[in-house]
């Protein structure tokens, strides 16, 4: 038998360049049809394999591990992700860390999966989460605010992660109302903030966020390849999902203390000098009706004003923003 | 063997008057002890029997019942109410409801329990709720509003008991901000509203509500007394528990009705008239610390705008009010 690891030496062994078939079955001993079906465990663990009839095979990307040990290491000083619930495989972060967050587990409470077979986004749709590709995580939040605060840790969390994929990656990431995050007008990261609370009081939020770190275009429904993109495809090259893990927990931290402290008009200011909404026209369907208008600024709610075209300023809470408008 | 129903049928006819164990016995051709055992039954099934070793046995109250089928008989316009979920004994009905309300069910979908045995108050305090004695329900709701609306369906839950109870019983009601009411500054319901949501958006909200009605002092810890007392013991009579699920559901109904077609300003009035805490100088203990100050009015947002002693005025979300001080 021959095993994942001997195919992948080979392979490794060749970077860049295409391995025959024949040359693979007959160095590992076994039958070319036992090279592909290896080949295809390969893929389906996140290794991405180009395969050309005429050349062979070529090793076009390795995923790189997000390790417990790893993340947990020299950080003392830090809540979030102080503890990490790491799963090779989990139905969705979210609802794992909603069950630790019942159970009483503290704020910073960290789940990481390297794959979600039922990944979920806004309003039940579900959310593309191949393994070893990219991020997909839930952290436990127990902030001492009143309910009302719970949208303006929703935009905090998008300034965050705005903040930190911007400085690692230098892509021309912006903000979407409430909290997508898009390059070129195509989405690389989703946000969702649930919130339990009793009366006026938060008793804990689960805080999912996925990247679309590594994904190839392979990955997606072709459906979703005009809306959506990754920070490979767009970089042209990997990044080290560790190291965005990393940073993205310590630019969290450090947004939600200075929300804590000082209450949530700096984080508003940040907010509005990365978003790609202000100043757009754009259609909101809400559940009074659509509208259209051109956001121009965020409330301290954290609702957003959108200016109608009639002059009148109207305040949105909640809403689904659909793409730009060209201006009329 | 003698039943339950043996026993009570001849306590009923000598109505408020003593038999004697011996005749008990008699006449029923068991052992005094197994009458003694029998009574100790029907008080844990909520009737009540005064007991003296001179004259014997006397049933001084019986529950009323309340049954699915009273309350949902000719109720086809009324959506609260509409399903109704009902226990003999439930551990809490807030769960029961928070299960039902994350598997789809719809609003208005109501839980009734004649007994919790793990009944829940605010912040994880326990709940006095013996059976067949009070109201312990939970509704499920499905408000489209914003998130910050969810404490101001508080304060209206507060102000349709309010007013329901006011009518049925002519009792001197008052509501203690945010949602507890109190007839002589003694607790006779509690309201819990459960909230989730996602991101901005309300997903649903469990309403618990627990009505002290025909509970006597024995049913409290002798501690409770100064703080908690039931419509009973105040208005020296039982009322018909039906009578007031019935009543206060569709008063809920039209309040809330009227919450989302005109928004929270009426509510509001509603609340501020019925209310005993403006203009009573209390201690707040808020998540930041302590104050003192007299709540002067409701905030649009549901918040409670209190004067301090110079004169200053604060705005509280969140706080647990303590007793009336005496003004200084």
């Amino acid at each position: 038998m021959m095993s994942h690891d001997q195919l992948l030496d080979l392979l490794r062994r060749h970077p860049n360049q295409y391995v025959s078939g024949a040359m693979m079955s007959e160095e590992l001993n076994v039958s070319r049809t036992a090279v592909w079906k290896q080949i295809r465990k390969l893929e389906g663990a996140g290794y991405e394999i180009e395969a050309s009839t005429r050349l062979g095979y070529r090793l076009v990307y390795s995923p790189d591990a997000i390790s417990s040990e790893e993340l947990t290491e020299a950080r003392s000083s830090q809540r979030f992700g102080q503890s990490v619930h790491y799963y090779e495989q989990v139905k969705s972060t979210q609802d794992a860390a909603r069950e630790l967050a019942e159970a009483g587990a503290p704020e910073g409470t960290l789940v990481l999966a390297e794959e979600q077979t039922g990944g979920r986004g806004r309003m039940g749709r579900g959310w593309v989460s191949p393994q070893g590709k990219g991020i997909w995580m839930s952290m436990v939040m127990r902030p001492h605010v009143p309910i009302h605060c719970a949208p303006q840790l929703t935009l905090l969390t998008a300034v965050a992660l705005c903040r930190s994929l911007r400085r690692l990656t230098v892509l021309p990431i912006g903000i979407k109302w409430p909290n997508d995050l898009l390059i070129h007008g195509k989405k690389i990261s989703g946000i969702l903030l649930e919130s339990a609370a009793e009366d006026e009081r938060l008793k804990y939020i689960v805080a999912g966020v996925g990247i679309s770190v590594n994904l190839s275009e392979r990955d997606y429904p072709e459906e979703l390849l005009t809306k959506a993109t990754s920070l490979r495809i767009e970089a042209g090259g990997a990044f080290s999902r560790s190291a965005i893990v990393k940073d993205f927990l310590a630019e969290w931290e450090t947004l939600y203390d200075l929300f804590l402290q000082e209450g949530f008009s700096a984080i508003a200011a940040l907010w509005e000098s990365l978003s790609v909404s202000i100043g757009q026209k754009v259609r909101l369907i809400t559940p009074q009706g659509e509208l259209e208008g051109v956001p121009v600024g965020l409330e301290e709610s954290g609702a957003i004003r959108v200016e109608r075209a009639d002059g009148s300023i109207v305040t949105i809470f909640s809403a689904e923003m659909g793409e730009p408008l060209s201006r009329s």
